[in-house]
C-alpha cells in the first residue's frame, strides 16, 4: 500500500468526438479536505450495473483493446456512430466513476462533524469511487461500526437503499405486495431477504432454472420463471396469491412490462362483479430501474385503463421522501450490514486489474451472478 | 313522436359466445322513477369515439350485415377469435349503449329534486343513451338553462369534462403548458378554445394539413404536423417554447407517446448545465386516454428516468379530485355551453339509421371530421 497521499490513482472513462471510449488510470492530486470534508483512502467499490452506463458510455465493449504498461493500462473501444448523438453531453470530458465505496479517514477537515471521523472506516456515496483517495463532505460519509471492514461496507448505498425504497415506495404508494424482475441479482436477493424479515409478499421473474433454483434455496416462496411456457399463468396465480400491483423492473425492454400488467389485470378482472369495457379500476404501476434489455419497451395495453409504466430512480425517491425518512433507511442498512444488506464478491481487483479485457468481458455482463469488488489501494 | 311511454326503443349490442355481435333495436317497459328519480324522453345523444367501444366491441365492421325491416333493422358482424377472450366479461349479454345525451323530463318521482326538473331540459351521464327513454336519478341530470336545445345540451359531459379535466390536471400534478394529439377532434377544439380564454400553453399535434388549417384558423398557436418531415424539431421547439411536460394522447399505438416524451427530454435537457448519465430531472408524463391506434405502445425510454406513461380516464380522475371540484367544473361546462363548450353535428340520426350500413361507415371511423348525433325521439 502506497504511503505517500498527495496523489494517487483515478479511473478515468473518456469519450472522444472521434467515437472513441477510452479508459485510463490518471495520478491526480489528492484535494486537501475543506472544514467539513475528510479525505478517505478507498479500499473497496463495488461494480454495479448503474456504474457501467458512465463507465462504458455507449461503447461496444466487443471491440475493447489494451495497450500501455500493466501497472498502467489503457483501453479503447469504439462506440457505434449512431449512438454518439447520446453521448453529446460528455464528450471529451474524462469522467471519473464508481458510485459508492468505503474506506478508512485519513484526514479531516477543522470541523466537529469531519474531526470525528478522523481514522474510522466510513462507507460512501457521491462518485469517483474508483480511485485510491476520496475527499469529500463528511455528510457524505456513513460511519461503519467498529469491527466492519471496508469490503463489507462498500455496497452501502446502490442496492441496500435502493431495495428498502422499493419497499418503502410500495407501501407509500398504497400496495401491499411487490413485482420483481432479474430476482436473482444481488439487489433481488437482498429485496427477497427484506421481504422475508418484514413479511412483505415478492413475486420474484427470472428467466433461468439455477435463478430459480438460487432463489428458492434462500427461502423465495413466489418464483415464475419467464422462459417457461406456463409464464403467463404462473405470474397470474402468483398475483393473485399476493395480490402484488407494483412491479419494480430491471430490463426494460420488450414485453415484459407489459406482461406483467396483464397479469396484474386478470388477476384483478377475476375478483370483479360487473363487466366494464374499459377494464378493472385497480391500479397497476411497473417502475422500470434500469435497462439490461436497451430494445424499447412495448405496451399492449390490454389492461384496462388504470395503470401506469414510468422510470424509477433512487436518488429522487430519496429527495421525495425526504431526509428524516432517508436516515432511517440508512440507519436500518448499518444496523442490518452483515445480514440483510451482505453482499458477496466473486472476486478483488486492482485499478489496474479493472482495465484487464479478461476481467472486463466477466464484469461488464449482466445476470452472471458475477460480482466484483474494487480495492483501489492494491493499484 | 311516439305518445306512448310506457315502453320504448332501446339499443343493444350483443357478442354471442359464437363470435358474432349483434347489435338490434329493443321494445323495453318504461321504468317508472323512484322518489329521487326522472324519466327522460331522449332527443339527443352524441356518438363519441368512447362509445364505440362498447358498441362494436371487438367486432371486424367490415364484415358488416344488416337484416330485417327497415323500421327494426339487425345489424350482425363477426368478432375475430383472437379477440374473443377480451370479450370474455360481456359474452351472452345485450348491453345498451351510449354515455350521454340530453331531452325533456316527462315524470319525476315524489322528492323535491326530483319534482323541480319535471318539465325541464336535462343533461345527462350514466350510460342507456341510447335509447327512446331513460329512468335515472335526478343527481345524474344536469338542469340546462332555459331556451337550451337538447341538441346543444347533448354533449355536456364527456368532452367538456374530458378537456376541462385535462387542463385540471396539468396543473394539480405541477405543469403548466400541455400537448394533445388527435388534436383537431371534437375535444380538440373544445381544448383549444379552453386553453385560449385560460391563457394556457397548448402544443396541438395532427396528422393532417386540413387539420392543421383548422385549429389554424380557431387561433391555436402551436400546432405539429406528425406527418411532417420536420416533425421532431418542430415538436422540440413548440416544447421550449411553452415549457409541456405533460401529454394527453388519444392514439396509444405506434411511438408517438415515445417520440413527445424524447422532445421533451431535449427540452429539459436544453436547460441542464451538467451531464447526467441518468438524463434530465424533469418529469414528463404522457396520459393515454384513447386508442385510435390499437398496436402497441412502444417506448425507446431514451429519456432518462424521469418520465410516465399511464391510462388516463375521466371518471377516476373527477372521483379524486372530488365532488365540489367536479361540481365547479360542471358549473363551467353549463355557463359556457353555447361557446367554450359548444359541439358541431354533421348529420342527426335517428336509432333505426343508426343501424344502417352507410352511416356505420362514417360514425364508426375516427379522425373523418365527421361527428353524428343521435335523436332517439325520431324512432
Amino acid at each position: 500500500m502506497s504511503t505517500d497521499t498527495t496523489t494517487g490513482l483515478q479511473l478515468r472513462s473518456l469519450i472522444k468526438k472521434t467515437g472513441e471510449l477510452e479508459l485510463s488510470l490518471a495520478r491526480v492530486p489528492t484535494p486537501d479536505p475543506g472544514p467539513d470534508e475528510v479525505t478517505v483512502r478507498v479500499e473497496a467499490s463495488p461494480i454495479n450495473p448503474s456504474d457501467l452506463g458512465l463507465l462504458f458510455g455507449a461503447a461496444d465493449m466487443n471491440t475493447a483493446k489494451v495497450s500501455g504498461a500493466p501497472a498502467n493500462p489503457q483501453v479503447t473501444a469504439s462506440v457505434p456512430e449512431k449512438l454518439m448523438r447520446a453521448m453529446t453531453g460528455r464528450v471529451d470530458d474524462a469522467m471519473p466513476v464508481g458510485n459508492e465505496g468505503a474506506g478508512i479517514v485519513i484526514k479531516a477537515g477543522s470541523s466537529p462533524a469531519a474531526q470525528a471521523l478522523l481514522g474510522k472506516t466510513v462507507a460512501m456515496l457521491g462518485g469517483a469511487m474508483y480511485a485510491q483517495f476520496r475527499t469529500l463532505k463528511a455528510v457524505q460519509c456513513l460511519e461503519l461500526p467498529s469491527g466492519t471492514k471496508p469490503s463489507e461496507g462498500a455496497s452501502c448505498f446502490v442496492n441496500p437503499l435502493t431495495a428498502l425504497s422499493m419497499v418503502e415506495c410500495m407501501r407509500r404508494e398504497g400496495h401491499t405486495a411487490l413485482v420483481h424482475t432479474a430476482a436473482a441479482s444481488n439487489l433481488g436477493q437482498m429485496l427477497n431477504r427484506i421481504c422475508i424479515k418484514d413479511g412483505v409478499s415478492l413475486v420474484n421473474i427470472v428467466r433461468k432454472q439455477e435463478q430459480e433454483d438460487l432463489l428458492r434455496k434462500l427461502g423465495a416462496k413466489y418464483i415464475c420463471n419467464s422462459s417457461s411456457p406456463s409464464f403467463m399463468d404462473d405470474l397470474t396465480k402468483a398475483l393473485i396469491a399476493t395480490g402484488a400491483t407494483i412491479a419494480f423492473d430491471a430490463i426494460g425492454g420488450g414485453k415484459l412490462a407489459s406482461q406483467i400488467l396483464a397479469c396484474m389485470e386478470v388477476a384483478a378482472v377475476a375478483a370483479m362483479k360487473e363487466y366494464s369495457r374499459y377494464g378493472s379500476t385497480t391500479f397497476k404501476q411497473v417502475y422500470i430501474y434500469g435497462g439490461l434489455d436497451r430494445s424499447p419497451t412495448e405496451l399492449a395495453r390490454s389492461y384496462g385503463m388504470a395503470w401506469s409504466v414510468g422510470g424509477w430512480l433512487l436518488t429522487p425517491f430519496l429527495q421525495k421522501i425526504g431526509m428524516e425518512a432517508t436516515q432511517k433507511l440508512r440507519a436500518r442498512v448499518v444496523a442490518e450490514l452483515k445480514t440483510t444488506f451482505a453482499s458477496h464478491y466473486t472476486k478483488e481487483i486492482s485499478l489496474a486489474e479493472m482495465l484487464q479485457l479478461d476481467n472486463i468481458a466477466v464484469y461488464s455482463k449482466f445476470g452472471t451472478g458475477a460480482k466484483y469488488l474494487i480495492n483501489p489501494s492494491k493499484g
